[in-house]
């Protein structure tokens, strides 16, 4: 773990970057075919898994390890076999690769197709969970990127458990050696951040601290988010008896991740009948409030909110509130202070509904349904690659389409410009194709 | 224009953001209005602002601007008329606002769309020509983005004349106060440079080296691109009546700009046969080539093309020329080698063809046409807010909808997460949607 082997980085992303042309020309069915081997050999190889994580545990629980991280660090017997169930799911998955967005005659026998393609390397790091690299080995190879992979020191003997048996049934069904890689040492992360030539992402997964030192560190871009600021707004017009539960339910049912609820914002008109009984709730479910002046009026005992509380995650049984003059007050708070990741509205009035869901700025805008939903499972994506609050590329919960870019193919007979350049120039009849015919 | 200002930048673009939500509610109708009064305030205008470009011109002129620089500074006449009528063709665009991409229910009465939104402050730094300006705004009004700019010191007094003439056109239609801001001072780049907390979108226009600048000087998301190293690959099945023309074409139509040729990489089997009528060609159109050697075999006159000749983009009749062994090597050499620009092959197999297209990292991928056609206006995109060889967002000739991103957009009646999780969970039913039914 101490070699320094960090000039190996560069070398072992130059190898990937050559593979990119072969992985990208994969058929679906090679790919499948692939994904399901990988399956099998974590199956067929789930006792030298296990072998090797229980190493990386006794280790971890030597040096004080806390219980929860352990808990993620175990990767043994059920947790094996629903990551190859995770692999067969990919299976399943359409092929994001090839896909025509769009096709266009620019002129007779000049055809313009805009098709979907690898992006090409991407880097993966991770903190902890070795289901992780499993996950991210196979939805890079259903994508047919080339992938580079670093977990965490406490988690080395496992990866490289993992890392060995993926290779080597990935090649036995068919894909190039060295199809994807595992960088080992700490000094690897740095190597891989300043790669802005060869690495065309990176998806960092751990925690907020873990993602932001990643997204400061680098100029590639990243697929992540840092902060999940998340607001509801309750709206004058807002039905308490929905109301009640999607706060409780936004704040409550998993503290601990970006898509609960940190900051709450009444409507001064509804202020009065909504407080007194949230704080009742908030009182058995143990949720500590802090609250502007106005809210403090409605829960005296509520702990006074400062600017500081309106900049925080709080990932724990802490609420701040705040009462607003109206939706445009709301809007404006959470443009300022929000981290762009999902902020709902309760209300009965369709019309606020619709001003307030196009005026946030925010990746995941809700109506009257708890901030929790925002997720990629939920929402139907079949696989979560993660959730980004970058407004490029991919925005909110990203499926396998995050990880494709388009190329435009040009496909032509001898056409040159001149003809269409300058006087008299030759029209082009831009006439839109059906898609998917001359590839 | 010494004046310290950079302060104010900061407060201009909250100004800007605060905006936002207005902007991208705007409804089409409003915002083609709003681009129809600014097309006839330019006419109507006209006079103005040549006398304000002639300021610019008298003071460039006797500090000793170069004739070309001049004559892309000059901003009259048939140049306004040309800059009013881009204006009302982007009132013909469709609207890129607003559009679902996609439209899925979670559950009965939870119905979730994916809806194409303004990506927010978007700032355009721009050398010289006051056209781009007029262009800008236009395609960022009708995208409902709030624009700030920033020009070249030699047009001031036209940016300046320009920006007011529009800014009050549009809000005499209807716009709110504010909705566009011009930065004057060569300090405000830096200051704008550095906010990258609120603007969400840098796009420069200008000269290679200045486009360069502005990526390396910034951590905001730059639609754009520094070089345009493209390739042409002759294939050995190539057909010479088709590849001469070809070649010519991509490197001489215009030798000035991005998407022009400048290494051509030919296969043995056919470098007898092209490169001798291929350099008679060129002696007769002052194309200087530099040419490896296997290549200066069949062109012993041609100059020794050294390493540093396959990173060149020579934006000059200059012309770098290697053989190679296969597709494979020429694919190898551009992806090492090339800007991800425009790079094409030419051939008669189909499937050798496919093969280069799909393995080639590349925004624009060509089979038998001239590398020229890579223009968002020959693409039929309608307008082109730039040339993107970044692979995330947008690649390629970029139109309208490079600048819009999108937002999940979640409709409920009170649903909370907790019956969806854990033991017994309900499930979602995931039925896809006819897409705007709810909107």
């Amino acid at each position: 773990m101490s070699t320094p082997v960090s000039s190996a980085i560069p070398a072992a992303v130059r190898r990937l970057k050559a593979l990119c042309p072969k992985l990208s020309a994969l058929s679906t069915e090679a790919k499948n075919k692939a994904l399901q081997a990988l399956a099998d050999a974590l199956r067929t190889g789930a006792l030298g898994i296990a072998a090797a994580n229980q190493k990386d545990l006794s280790a971890a629980e030597a040096s004080g390890l806390a219980a929860p991280l352990l808990a993620r660090l175990k990767f043994q017997g059920v947790k094996i076999a629903q990551a190859a169930e995770g692999l067969e799911s990919v299976v399943r998955l359409p092929d994001p690769v090839g896909r025509t967005l769009s096709a266009r005659e620019l002129d007779t026998g000049l055809e313009l197709y805009q098709v979907t393609c690898p992006i090409g390397v991407v880097a993966m790091i991770f903190e902890s969970r070795p289901d992780a690299l499993v996950q991210m080995v196979g939805l890079a190879l259903k994508s047919g990127n080339a992938v580079i992979l670093k977990g965490g020191a406490e988690a080395l003997e496992s990866n490289r458990a993992l890392a060995e048996l993926l290779h080597v049934a990935g090649v036995t069904a068919g894909l190039p050696p060295g199809w994807m890689h595992l960088a080992e040492s700490r000094e690897d992360v740095q190597a891989l951040l300043d790669l802005n030539d060869s690495i065309d992402l990176i998806i960092p997964r751990g925690s907020n601290a873990f993602v932001q030192h990643i997204m400061r560190a680098t100029t590639i871009p990243v697929l992540g988010h840092a902060d999940g600021l998340c607001h509801l707004y309750v709206d004058g017009a807002a039905n308490l008896q929905k109301a009640i539960p999607i706060i409780l339910d936004s704040k409550t049912q998993y503290v601990a991740v970006c898509n609960a609820v940190e900051t709450l914002l009444v409507h001064r008109d509804i202020a009065p009948y909504i407080l007194p009984p949230l704080k009742q709730a908030f009182d058995e479910l143990t949720v500590e409030v802090r609250g502007d002046p106005a809210t403090r009026k409605f829960i005296p005992s509520a702990k006074e909110a400062f600017e500081q509380d309106w900049e925080t995650e709080y990932l724990d049984y802490i609420l701040s509130i705040k009462v607003v003059e109206s939706v445009d007050e709301a809007v404006a708070h959470i443009n300022m202070y929000g981290s762009r990741h999902t902020d709902g509205i309760i209300t009965e009035n369709r019309a606020t509904a619709e001003g307030f869901l196009n005026a946030v700025d925010t990746a995941n805008a809700f109506w009257n349904c708890s901030t929790r939903f925002a997720d990629g499972f939920r929402y139907g994506l079949g696989a979560e690659v993660g959730v980004s609050t970058s407004k490029l590329h991919a925005r909110g919960p990203v499926g396998l389409e995050g990880l494709v870019t388009y190329k435009w193919k040009l496909y032509g007979n001898g056409q040159i410009v001149a003809p269409y350049a300058g006087e008299g120039a030759r029209p082009f009849t831009h006439r839109e194709l059906p898609r998917s015919v001359n590839q």
